[in-house]
């Protein structure tokens, strides 16, 4: 896309994830400031503009089904490359290899699996969480990182701690959405599966040196399932199951409003404490 | 690894996983009987040989902390080829992109975060479950699936239906270890994190068309914890979250029998129903 297209009110989450192709092999992008995390630009933003390089391939067939990002090294502030190949493609399934790099070197890597959705049995066994209305509830500042500006972020539970205390269990509910009324789709979902702050956080009471090193979300929301929630809040929450030796991990779930199950979410992260 | 160091007792899992090196870029395996699935190899046997392309790799630095295995096509009995690329080395962490390819064509992906683990504060936070014994429950034959023999599988919920009968969960919970002795490693620890039967044969009762399309296990158990497990009995628990439009996901833990949580473990499976 080229940037003349992407001046006057476009987005910055779309700013962000736009890509303009400069090669055969490769598309380039820019980081955003509005979606800077404390070093490098946040993971969601990053997952988001990696799945849209397949996305917006011109080879690129069906949805997105699973995404996995993993995060080689901070991301610097300007430009960067993605080449985005389909190492294979079925009937009714693609399979993607990314790569993220400034300057020749690899920063992040990702696989994505794209297909065809067709009408099925089916049933949502996790159970839905009985949540206060968005509306009843006060949104969350975040002062000290800027990406987290973006959305509307209104905790049920585990909001971040400041006290320095320890606490037993590592979850968090928060209805969020995006500040400025971005409508939901495939890249904003993956943004949103890693939009928690890290559950170390949660666990001793305040922050923690710590980075996610591979983040994976399985898609369940089809097109117009993404149609009919719009700009709306989608409620999100996460835990961890095992903190040890230098890592932990989290999963996640993301509702929608109306009860539907929009993508499950995994990440392991570096931690220091 | 030459062939010629493979014969005798050596066990049918290593001859799955071991790889020779043909050229700079690429080594060779051959898929084993032992370890057929309906439709080509178990995808946990796939799942270990490609970790253990990276894992033997001379490069290689660090123990796995994640892996992500995306099954793109079924692997034809024979000879394949693997090509494990350091995408990145930090100084203690690194990230590989691993490739299967029969005849050229690609027919599995994969990416796996390799690190150092140091001490640092730690906690398990899934609940532990509270089963019976290995030694108090009888194991279940597989009779259909050849490589489900290669485990001495011993449910304590969650066996395979044969009634036809829809079910309103989809856990199943089982102890399982190698049944000719193989010390638990990373590539078993992979290869159990696949091994529970697909979670649409439970809720709908019967056999259905499926197959994963991508897995990702995070690993959390350290090599001193899997040497003290040697080749005991590991506890493997899965379930589903949702059921929708020919996807359904499961989320796996692997606990040890003294409590240890060992890999929790994702994956995304392709259905008709």
């Amino acid at each position: 896309m080229k940037e003349t297209q992407l001046s006057g009110d476009v987005h910055s989450f779309d700013r962000a994830i736009a890509l303009e192709r400069i090669s055969a092999r490769l598309v380039q992008g820019r980081t955003q400031p509005e979606w800077a995390n404390m070093i490098g630009p946040f993971g969601g933003i990053t997952a988001a503009t990696m799945l849209n390089a397949a996305l917006t391939h011109p080879d690129r067939i069906g949805e997105p089904v699973s995404l996995t990002v993993n995060f080689a090294a901070a991301i610097a502030e300007g430009q960067f490359e993605i080449e985005a190949r389909a190492a294979r493609t079925n009937r009714s399934t693609q399979h993607w290899i990314v790569e993220l790099t400034q300057q020749g070197e690899v920063a992040a890597t990702a696989t994505a699996v794209f297909g065809a959705r067709r009408q099925t049995w089916g049933d949502t066994e996790a159970q839905p969480i009985n949540a206060a209305h968005p509306e009843e509830l006060v949104p969350t500042e975040y002062t000290d990182v800027i990406w987290a500006r973006q959305y509307d972020k209104r905790f049920i539970e585990g909001p971040i701690p400041t006290d320095g205390l320890d606490r037993p269990t590592s979850t968090s509910t928060l209805w969020i959405r995006d500040l400025a009324g971005r409508r939901l789709d495939y890249p904003g979902l993956a943004a949103l599966s890693d939009a928690f702050y890290p559950r170390i956080f949660l666990r001793r009471g305040g922050f923690k040196p710590c980075g996610t090193v591979s983040l994976t979300t399985h898609f369940h929301a089809d097109p117009s399932q993404l149609a009919v929630i719009g700009d709306d809040f989608v409620l999100c929450t996460a835990h961890a199951n095992r903190f040890a030796n230098s890592y932990f991990d989290q999963s996640a779930r993301l509702w929608s409003r109306s009860g539907d199950l929009l993508a499950t979410s995994h990440q392991t992260v570096y931690f220091k404490a």
